[in-house]
């Protein structure tokens, strides 16, 4: 079986190769056509598909998923409206691929630049929702680039039945079917094969868990785009003015809470500490939001609110908790941004210039924010078009990943018989 | 023994990781204080480093080291001076850090844009080479990261003696003397763990023989800025203007032949063939190239030039060997291109417009060129001051890497107070 499955993925890896070559030099009209095509054929397959995915969905309940699962597992009429509108979103972001930057003549008389060109082949990794076979599928071909799905097994009649139509799309704009490939198998060998594949597979986006990514991380032998976890931070400083503290502190906690972007510790300088803390706990009393303090939050905001331990500065909540300190200045919400947070996003509510600057230069996180919700922080929002993940790595792709996350550039010369001396 | 490195390579990262943070909000004039102290201090204790690369070379000499090695090793008061001048140049370049790039309005009402900031800690794992120790460190330095350098153990001495001129130019300037290390120890299980310690280290830079790039490269933890080889072609195409192809093939072949940006394979169209080849045989005949052939090279130049096999297409000679193969079409050159080469850097020699942007979109290599010398695939020639080594990956940098490769984007974002709706 372990034979079959290493024979099976090799050849997966090879047909992706080869396709990529093609893709990459495929112009934005066939790429888009394509898209277009795989539109039509999703609105023609509807029924087919939400079909697959009450057999998924049967079969969920009958393993006695958990409800957060089966929630992501399920299709809705709703929710395939939405996989078509991001699908037309992807369709109308500009083509990354060819653009060419920074060209300008050197000593030499050569003349340099950089031209943008697709990463190769992406193995995408996830786990139950349906709708990011297509979003990853979509993304990857606008970017010239082959991708390799490998959805969890409990989405696997879904994920199949949106390859089809899929597969359909390409086929009509004359693009190599092994563009998109979805692993058939539930074997978890497929992914231990996919992650060390170096020749076939370029870079891998795993979306899920934070056990599965940390598991990949270690295994793979190609680069990871990954995403650990979110533990933000907003920072009330002294000089905030409340108008803006009052409701970035309740929206970056209470907008969504299983989400990356959310707050999970508040941080509030003393010398405001008193006069805000009162007011932010009432708003969040009013949304049920459990709050866990450090001494001196628990001195202003009573004993019944429990003891923060070093551990809650450390997690990430994804629910209805906040851990609250106050700190004596901005260098120790700094210090206590890069050592407990996770590098994702964190945000300062200020009016002063200075602080600001520096909050901007000492935060080490892929989004610094200044008197803005974490929420934010999405790529969506900061207009990428559909997002393949947010990275918490600083090499290559740094926060949300968009098209431009699945490019790469390369340098281009031109020259009229330059030698070198 | 084995444990003590393990405590020792730990401190190590850790030190680096907290000098990394002072490190990274540094001023430009304190950083480039620091590299003007360096300098004062390299050029006081010139005779103690050149001593101790005499103790390098006496031992090198002692253990019968190869003598391309011992050249490598050997610091002469010539290369000594070359070493400043290259720190000269990294004082004169542009601070990368805290750039502000593509601020703009969201719909929201944020303002989203990119700032430049450095990595934090870089690994460098390098063979002989002593001046690599301040090329990198400087650069490393000038881009607001700490670094650890583990040079060749041959080249111990000549090392620690430029890392005492470094420490005392750190401490001149108040930066933190563990911003730049050197690794004392000559144990090979030291690499071992600089290459895995994900917590203190971002990413590794090794320089050195394949052999060794390749292991660093699959027992990393970390991300690894590689050069694996350079296996470069240049085709001339039966639209070449042979004033231009015959000096660039001779340069390309002949100008150095021990370096990544040589030409290893000639690719010449079939039509001009007959032409071309006799007159730049003759060329390579004066510098006692050796040539290896196709059938259709063989026929045109006669049976003294070898027969190329397989393992030729290959080869990255480093010497003064060249494959020739005659092809049909630019089609068939793109492919060899892809499927032989190393993506370092190729050329085409062509007049005719619409091969040039069919070579500049499909020939997959870091660098692409028209009409000009492979030779020119460095980072001086393309402006980007020192050169950290020159990468043959496609994610995060690709070919040569100055500062910029050392450094990263996160987003940031102005607000007035907006929340998420």
């Amino acid at each position: 079986m372990q034979d079959s499955i290493e024979q099976y993925m090799q050849a997966v890896g090879q047909q992706a190769r080869k396709a990529s070559r093609v893709l990459s030099s495929a112009s934005t009209h066939t790429k888009n056509n394509a898209l277009s095509a795989i539109y039509t054929a999703l609105v023609n397959h509807e029924p087919e598909i939400l079909a697959a995915n009450a057999v998924d969905m049967q079969k969920g309940r009958d393993s006695h998923l958990d409800s957060a699962l089966l929630d992501r597992l399920e299709l809705t009429p709703t929710r395939f409206k939405g996989m078509l509108q991001g699908l037309k979103d992807v369709i109308a972001l500009t083509d990354p691929i060819g653009e060419i930057t920074d060209l300008a003549y050197r000593p030499s008389g050569i003349q340099l630049g950089k031209m943008r060109v697709p990463l190769g082949v992406i193995g995408m990794i996830y786990e139950s929702r349906p709708n990011v076979t297509l979003e990853a599928a979509s993304l990857a071909l606008k970017s010239g680039n082959a991708i390799i799905l490998r959805g969890g097994s409990e989405a696997l009649q879904s994920n199949k039945a949106i390859a089809t139509a899929i597969q359909h799309g390409l086929k009509v704009a004359g693009l190599p079917e092994h563009a998109i490939q979805v692993i058939e198998t539930a074997d978890r060998a497929a992914v231990g094969q996919l992650i060390t594949m170096t020749e076939y597979v370029d870079v891998i986006v795993p979306r899920g868990g934070k056990s599965l990514i940390e598991r990949i991380s270690n295994e793979a032998r190609i680069p990871v785009i990954k995403h650990l976890d979110g533990n933000c931070h907003v920072f009330i400083d002294v000089e905030a003015d409340l108008h803006k503290a009052l409701p970035i502190a309740l929206n970056a906690k209470t907008h969504r809470y299983g989400v990356c972007n959310a707050m999970e510790t508040l941080l509030v300088h003393e010398e405001i500490a008193e006069e805000f803390l009162p007011r932010i706990a009432e708003l969040y009393a009013e949304k049920h939001v459990e709050l866990r303090g450090c001494q001196e939050t628990r001195r202003i905001l009573g004993s019944s609110v429990k003891t923060a331990t070093e551990e809650d500065w450390y997690t990430e909540y994804l629910a209805p908790i906040l851990a609250i300190k106050v700190v004596e200045h901005i260098d120790q919400a700094i210090e206590h941004i890069n050592k407990y947070g996770s590098h994702h996003t964190d945000a300062i509510v200020t009016e002063n210039y200075s602080k600001v600057r520096k909050f901007l230069a000492e935060v080490d996180s892929s989004s610094v924010m200044i008197n803005a919700s974490t929420r934010f922080a999405d790529g969506f929002e900061y207009g990428l078009g559909a997002e393949i993940g947010i990275s918490t790595d600083k090499i290559h792709a740094r926060g949300p990943v968009g098209l431009e996350g699945l490019t790469s550039q390369k340098w281009i010369v031109f020259g009229d018989g330059q030698i070198r001396h």
